[in-house]
């Protein structure tokens, strides 16, 4: 699987370099590659596997939307606007390495180019690229995607539910609904597949801010405690914020709809639990 | 024609309200609402309907698009990191009234409608999705759209002709085609259409920018010397930019193919030419 997801997003990126500014194209492909866990796109051809679809370019170029999509979020994410983060993955974040304003542009490229993908490969199943659009489009915009998360930082007070499902399990939702909906089944039993798989991430990622365990997330960490963010590691101490995650994760198992490949991707999704536990903390949660 | 568009833009800015968070509804209404003359998403109107189209929600839903991203590509470009601009459409810029974060997430919320448009739009549709998407995502992203032609702008040597095109030509051309694409029609005709429109529209700018008619513009102008950018006015004078700006119409008008609206379009075209050039320059051009 990961061989294609990273062929889909090489496929995505040559087309996007070919011909464009030097430095637009150097950054776009900085910010794609090398990658980190590709966690959604893994999760839609998971989906899609499972609900029959036999290796199709659409659930590749779906794949590639939904990490595209990611990417432009981390690269706005880190602009000195937000986080101001000077790290990301391990080495410097794109507006450090390449400035702010084609970090503005990346972000932008990276949205267009998912959008684009996912029509370029849905020239023979134009039927599903209407939902698929649909579904793509509801996770990242507003009033409930990603770009609505973010947002939710601006306000006086958030909402912290919305805040986490808008900024983080939106997108996790979309993997599981679209890789239904590229196999051609109803992407509605998907959803709560995915929005829980979304929470448990959101708890991951609390952990690893908390802790601040640089050297592992390859970001700056302790940002949420700085920035007076929500963090479930604040609310319910690290044994909670670990029970938490497996609840979350055995929820999203159990809610795998009947399919062909229903029994396989139970048990990824419980192994998924495993990754997501910090390497540091998984002794002490044992 | 204004009406539609007007409706459909309000349709997807509502959407976009419905539980977002405030600030950014209220900036993204902010981007949008007062337009200026909304001359993409009438030229795509006015091909779709010479082409045969009767009002289809789908011809209005791409005229929205094409607005959402022109309104998309001026916030961002607007950004502290770009142009710096405080004011825009005779106000305050998108992040001067709601600051930078908001500004940069407005931007991507509104590409992200725009794709979003289309696709509700196209379910009756959605063989006409896929080209419609596929020329919206080439006119805005890279490697020759609207986010290319800003990143020339951060290269150490700008290729005249190749920025103007992708700044300014591309979501012209991305108009006329999809005017076609809506009737059912072949876009290829229309593309030269669009440009020669694109090219007129730039050297319009260009005219405006160098007399620095800041009351007429509603935004900063003198910037391309101060920034150093090309400009037709520079190149060939005030009088030889008028005339260019007209032959480029001329050529637009001629360029129309053979349709049912054929003739009408070609004389709307004509009249764009008057609208385009400054009024305080018509009495010496005239």
């Amino acid at each position: 699987m990961r061989t294609r997801i990273e062929a889909a997003l090489t496929l995505a990126v040559r087309r996007a370099e070919d011909g464009a500014p030097e430095g637009l194209a150097g950054a776009v492909r900085y910010a794609v590659f090398p990658g980190g866990a590709r966690i959604r796109p893994h999760l839609c051809l998971a989906v899609a596997e499972a609900c029959g679809d036999e290796g199709s370019p659409l659930a590749d170029a779906v794949a590639c939307s939904l990490e595209l999509l990611h990417c432009a979020s981390l690269v706005h994410d880190d602009l000195p606007c937000f986080d101001d983060a000077d790290i990301r993955r391990g080495r410097p974040s794109v507006h450090r390495a390449y400035g702010e304003p084609l970090a503005v542009l990346v972000g932008d490229a990276l949205i267009v180019m998912a959008f684009e993908a996912v029509a370029r490969a849905g020239a023979s199943a134009p039927d599903r690229v209407v939902p698929l659009i649909t579904t793509l489009a509801r996770a990242v915009g507003t009033p409930h995607g990603l770009v609505a998360g973010q947002a939710w930082e601006s306000e006086p007070s958030v909402p912290l539910e919305q805040y986490h499902r808008a900024k983080t399990g939106s997108l996790f939702m979309a993997a599981t609904m679209c890789g239904a909906i590229v196999a051609g089944e109803d992407p509605e039993p998907w959803r709560v597949v995915g929005e829980r798989l979304g929470e448990a991430y959101q708890v991951a990622d609390d952990l690893l801010d908390a802790l601040a365990m640089s050297s592992e997330a390859g970001k700056p960490l302790g940002q949420d405690a700085a920035l007076a963010r929500p963090n479930a590691v604040l609310a319910l101490g690290v044994d909670g914020a670990i029970a938490r995650l497996h609840a979350l994760v055995g929820q999203a198992a159990e809610s795998v709809p009947e399919c062909r490949g229903a029994l396989g991707l139970r048990q990824l999704v419980l192994q998924m639990a495993k990754r997501l536990v910090p390497e540091g903390l998984k002794r002490s949660a044992a």
